[in-house]
Order: structure tokens, then sequence, then C-alpha cells
């Protein structure tokens, strides 16, 4: 199993020709979720080629415009184009009422049902989870309420080696149980250890995501040694003051939070327009911890 | 004096990858004037390299999506970049509470006044005027209440003729009110007579912008002989039966408007995403009125 991620804006408040606003798109077990929704994601879906149809949940991390006022759009869009299939919105309180104003205002009647789900926490927690893996949340530190998101995939079966079945008449009730652990008996009686005839699962990924906030060392215990870390790099060390008093941070302190959870590996967006030279960022980053990616609208990363 | 006009996006309800959702930037008298203003417009206003900060006056035709979701995050963006001068935005009932709610939300204090006025009216009115131009109003027919547009120019002031001025002391009291059409008296009281002095002033232009509406020639009267009329053509007359239901327009009811209002070009829009040819609009138009131009995105037209 695997997780595909893919940045659609990368950009901070302001959107530029190169970076959109705020959203990235996870798809994994067969469908997506979308993690923010900044103005004209719709938009980069099309032009990724990422089918809208297949979103399942879009997870908003704050009601900040730049991450949900493509929302409202979106939604829109998947009704005009007779979508069927139940939505789910997670987001700090506040939202329903926004999307459901303006649909007012059209006299419009979804063809889905769009279910929107209030987070409210202030220690992290599971918030919803599928056959292949959970969804938990966290509180962030920003000038408004804020959460982190991470994906964890489950602990896959065990794999029953090639060579075991291979001119052996196993009868299929057993396919299940030996991939769930259980050790195999034959018609004799004779006992096969599991372990000796199963390989283990491939490990599981898992992915967080952290934007908006500022610079939270303690929330690294909630995403110890995730297969990749998102977190915003809104400013540089240089403008550390600006990146206090705005509840941002700094890519030095994405790459502390990265080394403290020793994850695997870090992505950084969310740049503020005021840089012209985006390398300065990897720079600042990789003195502190090597294995990062500057986050580009399109790039798609295997997780 | 002259208006120019560019397209910032043609498409109907769902944008694809050439053509965005319905906005038009008119420049005229040293600023701008926005009509419409569907999601991604400010990142239309960045690619075609017009400036946000230019815009004075906003014009929303209805409360249907297409047509106002990037509003919020044009005005978001103007708020970041510190503009502090006022903005009027003119629309149906509804808009002020969607976007004030929204930066609510964000506890987001506006760095400039944001002006919402309400248009209410069942014929053509004069929505307000500047030195330069006179704004009108009036009523469409389709599923909300919907408003279209008319920007007619005010005939300018008189051109004195260079061969008059030369080798005559004339006090400087008199240009403005030879410009307006007075005769010039000289010092020995002899009379020259106003159009032996002067030239008239250049033909005043004018733009009309009708979009979302069913046919409705009973407007054409409001319109008659403007300069440039965009009118929308969702449909070809082949699907007259859906822009009937929809309270839309065919091609062909387009072109009867424009030659009904004897207009001088006529621009159509808003196409449905349902037609790959579009050049089977312009067969369409063409057959009943000549001059016509299909819109597309990041097309300038001088008026």
């Amino acid at each position: 199993m695997s997780m595909k991620l893919t940045v659609l804006g990368s950009s901070s408040a302001i959107p530029t020709k190169e970076r959109n606003l705020s959203a990235q798109l996870l798809e994994i077990a067969g469908h997506s979720l979308l993690l923010d929704c900044g103005e004209g994601t719709q938009l980069q879906l099309n032009k990724f080629k990422k089918k809208q149809s297949q979103i399942r949940y879009i997870l908003i991390s704050h009601l900040h415009g730049d991450h949900y006022f493509g929302l409202v759009g979106l939604v829109s869009t998947m009704h005009m184009l007779g979508r069927e299939k139940d939505l789910h919105i997670y987001s700090p309180n506040g939202l329903e009422e926004i999307i459901r104003l303006q649909f007012a205002a059209s006299n419009t009647r979804l063809s889905f049902k769009l279910v929107f789900h209030i987070i409210n926490t202030k220690k992290s927690i599971l918030l919803f989870e599928e056959n292949a893996y959970q969804l938990f949340t966290f509180p962030l530190k920003h000038s408004v309420e804020t959460y982190g998101f991470k994906i964890q995939e489950k602990t896959g079966q065990r794999n029953i080696r090639k060579e075991f079945i291979q001119n052996r008449d196993i009868h299929h009730k057993w396919f299940p149980r030996i991939k769930d652990g259980e050790d195999y008996i034959d018609s004799k009686g004779r006992i096969y250890p599991n372990n000796t005839i199963t390989t283990s699962p491939q490990n599981p990924s898992s992915f967080a995501y952290m934007t908006d906030t500022a610079y939270l060392p303690e929330r690294a215990n909630d995403i110890v040694g995730v297969s990749l870390l998102y977190h915003e790099a809104t400013f540089l060390s240089s403008d550390l003051e600006k990146a206090i008093a705005r509840n941002h941070s700094t890519a030095k302190q994405a790459a502390k939070i990265a080394r403290e959870a020793q994850v695997q590996r870090l992505l950084i967006g969310h740049f503020s327009t005021r840089y012209e030279d985006l390398s300065l960022f990897l720079d600042e980053v990789k003195a502190v911890f090597k294995n990062t990616i500057l986050a580009e609208d399109g790039m798609e990363i295997s997780i």
C-alpha cells in the first residue's frame, strides 16, 4: 500500500503566477483526501489531471481565506457535474454557515449530501478511520483556531510465501487466517509456524500536515517518525520577528520540528511572496534537516 | 477618450483549462471597473498583467457562484497589499452578508472601506456617474435576480483649433468657456462664433454587459447603438429548449438582440462546456449579426 501526495498550491496568503494558494491532494486506498482548498483549487485539480470526483474527505486547517475560499466553488462544480456520493468536510467551527449561506443565495439544493464535522480539540485525537488508514488531528498555534493532520496507514496483512503455496493443496479458508498471523496445520496435524510461511507486511506509511503555525516543538510527539511531514515555512530566519508576530514558522523552525520528530522526509511550503529566491529556504533547512523538499505546484510525491 | 475591455473569464458555470469563470475588466478614465468576479479572477488579473489596485468599482450581475466566488479572495488580497482607497461593490441584495461573514471568521478588519450598494430596480436607471461616464443598470431574466449594465461615456469638451490660438493673445479664463461651446469675444468686441474656432468632441463610446439572461428583446431599447455589446450565448440553437428551461440565451438570440438594438459590435461568451467546437457559435451568430467576436480569456478590445 502507499499514498501519493500532489501539491496543488504552495504560496502563502497571496497567489503568484507560479504558486497558487494552499491545497494538497492525498491519494490513498482508492480515493482522495483534499487538505485545504484555497481559491482556484478546482482549476489546479484540472491542470494537474486530478479527478475531483475521487475526493471523499476535505480537511480545512483553519478559516483564513487562503485555505478555504476555493471550497464553495469546488463543491458547486461537483454539484453541477451531478455528484451523488456524500462529501465529508472537517474544519474548525464556522465553515458550514459560510458555505450554506452562499448556496442559499442561489437557491441551490445540492445533488449530494454535504456533511460538515467540527474539529474542536486541545490534543491529538482520532478524527475518523477507514479500513486502510486512520486520520488524526491536533491543534496548532496560529492567530485563529487551527489544526494539523496525520494520516496513518494501518498495518497490512502478512504475505504468504509463494514457495509454501506451490505444490500444496491448501483449503481456501486458510488464506485469510494465515495472512492474519495464524499457524497452518495440515490434514496430518503437522504445524507450520506462521513466521516460517509468511513475510512481514510492508511498512505502513504516514503523512503529517502542519500549516499555518508558529514554532511548536511540543507537537513533535504527535508526528514522530512519519514518512513525510509537510510543514509551513512562511519566512526565513532573517525575518524571525515577523514569523513570531504573525504566528508563522521560519524554514529553520520547520527543520527543527522535523529533526525532533525524527521524520523520514520534510516538505516545506506556504512561502511568503516577499522572497524571490526560494533556494535560500532549502539552504536554511538543510543545515538542520537534510532530507527536505521544496514544494512546487504540481509536484507529486510517493509516500 | 476611449475604453478598453479585457475578458478575464468566458466559460459558463464550470471552468475549463482554457476558459475561466465570468469576469471582465473595463479600463476607462484612468481607473478600472470589474464586471463579475468568478473564482480565480485575481489569478487572471495577474496572468493578464492587470492591476487590481486600479479597480474602483465592482459590478456583480447576480449571485450565482460562477459570477462572484472570486470576490472575497480578490478583496482579501487588496487588503493584504494595504489598499487604502474605498472600493464600491454593486450587486443584488445578499452579497454583503456573504462577504462580511467570511472576514468575520478570520477576524479581519479591512485596510480600506468596502462599500456595498444594493441594486433593486425594474427598469433601466442611472446607478452612478463619474466625470467621464455614466453607469446604467437594468433587470435581466434569469433564475435569480440579475442585472445588466451599460457604461456610457459623456460627450467630451469641444477642441479649440490650433490655428485660432496661434498668434492670438487669449486670456486663460476663456479656454474652458470656449471648450464648453461659448463664442469668443476679443478686446475690440469682435465676435468669433464657437463653431468656427472649435471642432466637435470625439464620439463617446459605450459598452453594455448582459449575462446571465434568457432572450429578452424588450431590453434592446436600453442598449440602442452601443459601441460594444457583451451578451451571453450559453447554448446553440439546437439546444433552444435547454436555454429556455435554464433562463439562458442561444447564440442566435444574442445576435437578434444585437441587430434589434443596432449595436456596432457584439461580443459573445459564457459558453456551456458541452460544446467542443465553438466556431459553431460564430457561424450561428454571423448569419444574423455580422460584426461579432467570440470571447477568449485574455482578449483585449478597444471600444
